[in-house]
C-alpha cells in the first residue's frame, strides 16, 4: 500500500500488492458493467474453439483491479491520472490470481503541494508469469498529514 | 461499431460510439468489482469537501466502458492487447453521458492474417468537451469472412 | 403468494403481490445483465430528448419482476413454461412503484399430479394505471403436500 | 443485428445473433434481480433431487437474454411493446450455450412514420436444440435516417 | 415464514426457513458489496495453503441471508433491530447449501402495538451440522391485520 | 486498519475506520443479495407512509460495511468469529455517510499463536451521531510476522 507523501517516495522504491483469483463472477460481472461481450470472454463454444481453447480475462478488467490490489491510501494519493505503455503480455484465465508489482521509475515535483509520481506496474499470475505491465501516473500529495487527516485514515 | 477487416481500414478513418449516462450504480459497481474505495468516489462528505465538490467518476471506469461503446465486431477484432498515453484530462461527474470517438492513427500488417490498427480515442460528454484519450492497439483480422462466420454475425 | 394446490385453485380466483420500486440501479443492473444498452434505457440525454422525455424502465425488466413480486410456493407451483399476449402498455419510468394483480383465468388438468393453471396478470403503478399485462401458464401440483413438504415450507 | 427501416424488413427475413454461456453468475444475479428464489434455480440439492438432477436457468432470464443477443439498432427499433405464445420448450442448464434466430413473420404499417414488425424468435443451445419460442412484436421506424443519425450510430 | 402477530407467538414455537446453495458468486458479490476481501475469502492460493484447504464464506454473508431464508412477513415484522451471541461455528464452503431454523425464546410485550420476539437461529448445512447462531430481536405487531393490509399482502 | 498483533493489541486501544456513503444502490444490491425485500427497503410508497418516511437501510448491510471501513490487516486477524449484543439503534437512510469507531475492550490468549481481541464497535453517521453498536469477536496471531508474509503485504 502506498502510504507515503511524495517527498518520501524514490525512484526504485518497490512495493508488492494482495493477491485476488479472477472468477467467473469477476469476467461476467465486467461484461455486465462494460457492455461489451466479445464472445471470447462469454461464449464458452467459440472460446473453446479458439487458439486459447478458453474464455480469457479481459484486459482492462486485470488493468482495473491493480489499484485496489495495490492499495494507495487516499490521503497520499490525488489522483490516478495516465498510463503510458500498458501491454496485455499473457492471457489470463478464469481461475488465475493475480498480484501487482510496482517499481517508483520517475518522480518530479509539479507544486509546493503535489508532484508526479510514475509507477511501473507489472502484474503476475500465480506461476509468477508477467501478464501485464503499464506505467501508472500518479499526483502524490507533498509534506505530512495535517492531524485531521490522521483521524480519518482507513 | 467496427466491422470491417484490417485490409478495408485506412489511417484517418473515424467512428464513433453509441452515448451511455454513467450512473452512480456504475460508480459504485466498479467500487465493487475493483475493492478501491477511494473516498473521493465513495464518500459524498469527502467529496463535497473537495476541490471537485461532488463524486468523481473513476478514470477507469471510463477507459473500461470505450470497447463497449465503440463496438467491434469479434468477427474482425482478434484482441486488444495495449494502450499507449492514456490520459484522464477533465473529472467526469455522475450524471454525466460520454460517447467514444475514434480515429485510426496507424496500421502495420503483421503476418498473411492479421494486422496492428491503432485507435486514437477520444472521450467526449454532453457537453462536447474531451474528458479522456489514450490510444489504442488491435489485432484485427485480414481478409473476407468466410460464409460460416457471417452465418453467426452478432 | 400462490400458496395452494391446483384442486384448490378455481377460475375467478384472485391475488395481490407485493410493490416494489423499480429504481435506476435496476434498470442500470438489467442492462448489465442483459448486454442490452438501447439509448432510451441508459442515455439520459437521448432519452431526455424523446417523446417520454425520461428514460423508460425495460419492459422485460418489469415482466421479469413478476414471479418474485406475485410469489409462488415452490411446493405448489412446478414450473412456469410460458406466456400469451404479453403487451407493455404504458412506460415505467425510475421511481416507479409497481405491483402485480393476478387472477385465475383457466385451469386444466394435466395428468393425476399436475395441472395447468393460467393467470391473468395486471401490473399497476403507484397511481394504479396498469402498465402491463399477460397471461402466465403454470404447471402446479395437485394434492396435499406431504409431512416432509411442510418441514421444508419457505 | 436488426438495422434496416420498417420499408426495408419483409416477411420471410432471417437474423441469426450472437451467442452467450449462461453461467451460474447469470443464473444467481437474475435471482437477485427478480427476488425469485425457486429452489429449482437455487439450491443444489433440491435441483439434484429433482427430475433435472440439477439447477435450471430461469426461463424468464433467457428471454431476457434475447433482444441483445439479436441485437437492434436503435435508430431503427423504436419499441418492443408485446410478446406473444412465449414457450419454455426445454430446460436449459448452467453452462449452455444459447443464441437466437429469428424469422420476420408478419409486417404492418401504423403510420407514415412507424410499423409494427412481429418476430418469430427461436432460441437454440449448443446441441442445437430448441429451447425457447416465442412472437416479438417491435415498433420500426419507416424511412432512412437523417444524417445526425447516422453521427451516432452504434 | 413468520406470519403471525405477536400475540399468536409463543415461547417454543419453531419454524424452518427455504434452503440456498452459498455460490461462487454470493461470495465474490459480497466481496464487491463489503469491499472486505480478506484473501481467505478472495485467494484460491492462499485459501489453499491455508488450514481449511480452500476459500471460507464469509460468516457476515450467511448471517445477512438469514432474514430473507427464514422469511418474515412485514405485515407482522415492523423492524429487526438487533443480534446477541452471535456464532460462527463451523466454517461454510463455497457450494455448501444451507437453511436456518428458528425457535422463540423470548416474548416482551412493549406497548399495546408492538412486542419483542427473541429467536434463536440455528443455520445447519447440507450435512445437517449448525453452522451459526444467534439470538435475533425483532420488533413485532400485535392484533389482526387490518382489510387493507390484507388487500397488499405479498 | 488493525495492523498490530495480538500482544501488541491493548485495552482501550482505539481505531477509526474510512467512512462510505451508503447509496440506493447498496440498499438495492443487499436486497439482491439476501433476497430479503421486505417493503420498508425496497418500496418508496409504503416507506413514504412509514414514520421514518423514506427508505431505511438495512441493519444487516451497516453490520456487513464494518469489517472492511475498519480494515483489518489479514496477516493478523486469522478469524472473525462472533458478535455480541448488535444493536440498531438509529436509522440510516440512503445517502447517509457512516464510519466506524472500534475500541479494544477485552483480550484474552488464547494459545501460543493466537489470541482473542473483543472489539466494542460503534458506526457513527454524518452528524456524528451513534447508529449501530456491537462487540466483534476476533482471532488475532501473536508475534512478529514472517518475512515472507511481509512480501505479501497489502
Amino acid at each position: 500500500m502506498i502510504t507515503r507523501s511524495f517527498d518520501e517516495i524514490a525512484v526504485g522504491d518497490v512495493w508488492s500488492g494482495r493477491g485476488r483469483t479472477i472468477t467467473e463472477t469477476d469476467v461476467v460481472s465486467f461484461c455486465y458493467l462494460t457492455g461489451n461481450w466479445l464472445e471470447i470472454h462469454s461464449n464458452v463454444e467459440v472460446a473453446a474453439a479458439s487458439s486459447y481453447g478458453q474464455r480469457l480475462v479481459q484486459g482492462s478488467l486485470t488493468f482495473s483491479l491493480i489499484p485496489g490490489l495495490v492499495g494507495w491510501d487516499h490521503r497520499y494519493v490525488i489522483a490516478f491520472y495516465g498510463v503510458d505503455r500498458l501491454r496485455f503480455l499473457r492471457p489470463v484465465f478464469i481461475g488465475d490470481t493475480v498480484h501487482p508489482k510496482v517499481r517508483v521509475v520517475e518522480t518530479a515535483p509539479k507544486d509546493d503541494e503535489r508532484g508526479v509520481v510514475a509507477l511501473a506496474v507489472e502484474v503476475r499470475n500465480q506461476r509468477d508469469e508477467v501478464v501485464q505491465v503499464g506505467v501508472f501516473k500518479l499526483l502524490v500529495r507533498r509534506g505530512p498529514l495535517q492531524l485531521d487527516d490522521t483521524a480519518t485514515a482507513p
